[in-house]
């Protein structure tokens, strides 16, 4: 657990009953609409968290022996729980070693560390937990103390999970985000599916340019009817383009006569065409840019995506998003939020951005950044030059559902250090450090996703 | 303001009270050679401050109600003083808070907080400062216990200012810099008319090449007389370039039929020249690279330049002075100051570079990295491989003279943090830090310069 | 002497006197081989050393009279030494201060500082000092506590210095390492010769690529016999390919009709292929990566390579090595370490790719990072996403023999000041720091180069 004393006991204090407000993330809308018992610790904790199985791979344990890859009726859950357990050390000094303690310790009420001597212990005291009524994802959820929890969703999704979880009677509030990557960038290998999928869905004819907006317009209202008050999008390079004449290029492309840059150049004047849509609907726009998905071609191919090898790239914010600014970056309805996994962005580029441009806001460390270093850096980089009112709060970005106390936990101890900080520094004293402490755990996120 | 304790007061004791050096910023020369009453507290403190215009219109509120575009007499200046007020808190963890606070106490020796509340009350005080002969240009000039401050003036300008000075009988050395620019940069919207005014202001035929180098020569040799010590150059991407030829795309350029690359290729090859010279003439070059100008256009349209739209961008040092290094980078009367936006680059290349090049001196942070956290990491980075002798002092590259000693102070304060961080560490005793602290604040900056 | 307290002083206390491992380094067989006296301070001290003259260089002192390139027999050690006393404070907050400090205090038991006035009584003590038998390479080594020291040599090198040693009965253990980058890369000013000496030195036909492929494979042999257990690769920007027909490409180059990319590709290919032959005889693959040499020309041309001009430049690890992981770096028996420049691909690059994949770890921190501040950024930069498990240990990589047990001490001073802050921050107790430890000091390196 990262230590608070002093002054960032004192501000830490303050904050960390306050609710989760969780504006961005990737768990699945089904936990809470069936709310079904979570089967048991290694499906749990291992099998979907690649920040956990990347480390054990990378030291040579194959992906196949930590379930991944394999049916889940063929997972031996307990010798996969005791993989981790043996090779726990290797998280030492990671972020994962503190929420995994946080889960462990705070959720779990285990005060026993976690080793190959305590693996099948841990193991069992675990799985009888998880039987019990109050570790179902509605009451975790409930006794998390989460206000709200953002789900994030394709554009081309019926959302039936959320409708179900709305019908449910549960007071519990999970929203939807819309996040269309595989309908705007031809080159993703869904294009073509997804672009049918979204002509039945909404009844529209996607066949031409002029039907293929309306019918994103259709599905941006249908996730704002549903409660989503965001849009996210993912690029590998953050490229934007505003293009004369549109309609053309997305008649070759979709008669397959487009190079790869040609469809580079079309995802990237679609997000600017997103851009224009939020103005008109109130959607804020997230761009997640700068990771390279899938280097590593054979887990690919053995096992898909989100295995661990993503990895980030240097991006240029500044020319890639000067199209998109220039067309929308002045109206007051245009809200938008960035993320970058390239840290020397954020005092050469980003913060100056949000330290002019009304519209951006700059999102929380991100990925491999949302950890005590990263967060410490974040804010040693961006609040001078974009003061503290620039910043989008926290979100925990997480498909791990238990990690969401443990990461906004941190966040928040992180919060505190900062500010305790500040204040020996002689920047301000401890009021205006307790009221930046609460905008920067839950107000400022929910300001920023108009929630 | 930033705590000094311990050892770093000791050392800060030792300096606070030195003259200031100011070799490098953007005060008007008019206010000198003039001496008028500053009118106001918005014209002195929030019109002509893109530091701080910039933050509040980050944050919703347009520029015309912060004066900047309104003519002076249609401004209502208590109102836009007051919206600084109201919106204090966005300044909190910013330098910008920092010198403010420096001003209003020091300065102003008001002690009360600003704030909505109190924003009538200081508007009224400041205004009868403002009002009082010690607050004239020339005498705040001699209380600030400026040795030397700096102009930067366009290469084509009559300098009528400092020559009014200078016949004044004030003591007060304010010196030029020449900035060429708009004359080097065939790109730039000025290049024709600056190149008709070179010509007239010379009387020397500027329609080939080496009569404009001629025109040039001359420039800098009036520069010199009127006590100029160094030249600056700012370039958007850091490029050099010796050209074979340069006469015939000097001759392509002025009958307009040169491309953007080929013109971006000639300022290139200026800088050479430029570099050339200083080694005739002993001028000291800058060069301040890395910032990509007017991003927002329609503010840039409406507003003209300086609007706070300037972001910095990733840079190559090592790949963008080789041709004007390898040219002049030898020679023993070649002296260069660079300054960068793109902190990646100084322990990457700049330090390095530094610690190689007899001519070669880094500048201080720069903009957006004149921050204690900037100035931290500036330390940080270049010290271990340039070493403090090869680094330039500081300057304080502002046009907002009133905060001239808040931002010396503030440097001040801020190598005092650093040394008696290096006395702690084992580096070094109280001694060897009084030596190097008075050099970094003072005599440095008057070596970098020839001063 | 960088200082250890409280915690960090236990640890160090518990890791300073650990035998010495250095798997990378540029000292000379030669020296172990002949074990003759060292001949003055200044050829030990400063001739030899880059980041000692580059420094004083950098202020003005020209090359010549710091001994380099002047043959030996007409330098004048005594003033040499001198200039570097008279100098001395030109160091100050460097690595090279805390490296010269410890020799001269621990190594030479010298306790007067360092200066103009003590230069010829330092010069007279150390001169003495190296006339002893104590003072013999050999004698050193032993008392240095050195287990095992790589040398780097070309990969046509007949290892004789190698052979001596091994033929001698001293028990040292000095072991090359194939450094095959003049015989790889075309652009290579030595590429041809180097050729004609391969296939001499092979007595294979080096004239068709097949060839060329079998000669490079007996001398990796070779070396393996000889002790080898890395290869060693440097690489200006790190690029490389897989080419469907290298064997084309080799048949223009030896004719000498292949362009500059052309041969820049095939140096690409043929660091594949040497990852390929890694996984065949096990030596460990080694990439330093992003130094773009000899940038002053005029210095190269009168003094020849490695005079202090070498400047890091920015580096994509992630597209540069995907060609060679994506063909080899899912092999058990691939091992490969890469060291970076460009210190902003730390957390953004290498950390989470050795966070992926199984055969990558990082080296540590090199050349211009080798300090107190570039290993405080290496560990927060690396270890909350690749762990320790991933990391290389140490190397000092030095051709200043007298430096290693400085550099090694100091490297132990920044580890234990490393572990105790992760202590005080919650990570983990004194005994996993106290592992971890040793594991950085001398058991990763062990590990990492199959020691």
């Amino acid at each position: 657990m990262l230590k608070v004393k002093g002054k960032a006991q004192e501000i830490y204090d303050g904050i960390r009953e306050l609710p989760i407000v969780s504006p961005h993330g990737h768990c699945e809308p089904i936990w809470f609409a069936e709310n079904a018992v979570f089967p048991n610790p290694a499906e749990l904790l291992v099998v979907p968290d690649h920040y956990v199985f990347r480390m054990l791979f990378s030291q040579g344990i194959p992906l196949e022996k930590l379930g991944v890859g394999v049916p889940e009726d063929q997972r031996n859950p307990r010798e996969i729980f005791s993989l981790l357990a043996q090779n726990w050390h290797l998280f030492l000094g990671t972020p994962s070693q503190l929420w995994m303690e946080y889960v462990l310790e705070q959720t779990f009420q285990i005060d026993v560390p976690l080793n190959s001597e305590t693996s099948d212990r841990l193991y069992d005291i675990i799985s009888e937990r998880l039987s019990d009524e109050d570790f179902r994802p509605r009451a975790l959820f409930d006794a998390f103390n989460i206000e709200v929890l953002a789900t994030t969703d394709p554009a081309t999704n019926n959302l039936s999970h959320h409708q179900k979880i709305a019908n449910s009677g549960w007071a519990g509030r999970v929203i939807p985000t819309f996040r269309p990557d595989d309908i705007l960038d031809p080159n993703s290998p869904h294009f073509e599916t997804e672009l049918q999928k979204l002509q039945k869905e909404t009844d529209t004819d996607t066949g031409n340019f002029s039907g293929f907006l309306d019918a994103l317009r259709l599905r941006r209202a249908f996730f704002k009817d549903m409660g989503a008050t965001a849009t996210d999008h993912a690029t590998e390079t953050v490229q934007t383009h505003w293009l004369d004449n549109p309609e053309a290029l997305f008649a070759r492309i979709t008669s397959g006569k487009a190079t790869v840059a040609e469809r580079d150049m079309f995802y990237g004047h679609m997000l600017v065409e997103m851009a224009q849509m939020s103005t008109e609907d109130g959607l804020v726009m997230q761009i997640h840019g700068g990771s390279r998905r899938n280097t590593n071609q054979r887990v690919f191919e053995d096992y898909g995506r989100d295995k661990g090898a993503d990895i980030p790239t240097s991006t240029n914010w500044v020319s890639g998003l000067e199209p998109l600014l220039n067309r929308v970056g002045n109206s007051e309805a245009f809200h938008c939020i960035v993320f970058t996994l390239d840290e020397s962005t954020y005092a050469r580029e980003l913060a100056p951005m949000a330290g002019h441009w009304p519209c951006l806001k700059i999102g929380p460390p991100w990925w491999f950044h949302d950890s005590p270093n990263g967060i410490a850096r974040y804010f040693d980089n961006v609040v001078e030059t974009a003061g503290y009112q620039n910043l989008a709060g926290f979100n925990d970005d997480t498909r791990a559902f238990l990690s969401i106390p443990a990461r906004h936990d941190l966040w928040r101890r992180c919060v505190a250090l900062h500010l305790a900080q500040q204040i020996d520094r002689g920047y301000f004293g401890i009021s205006d450090a307790e009221w930046l402490a609460k905008d920067l755990a839950v107000d400022a996120a929910k300001r920023a996703y108009n929630l």
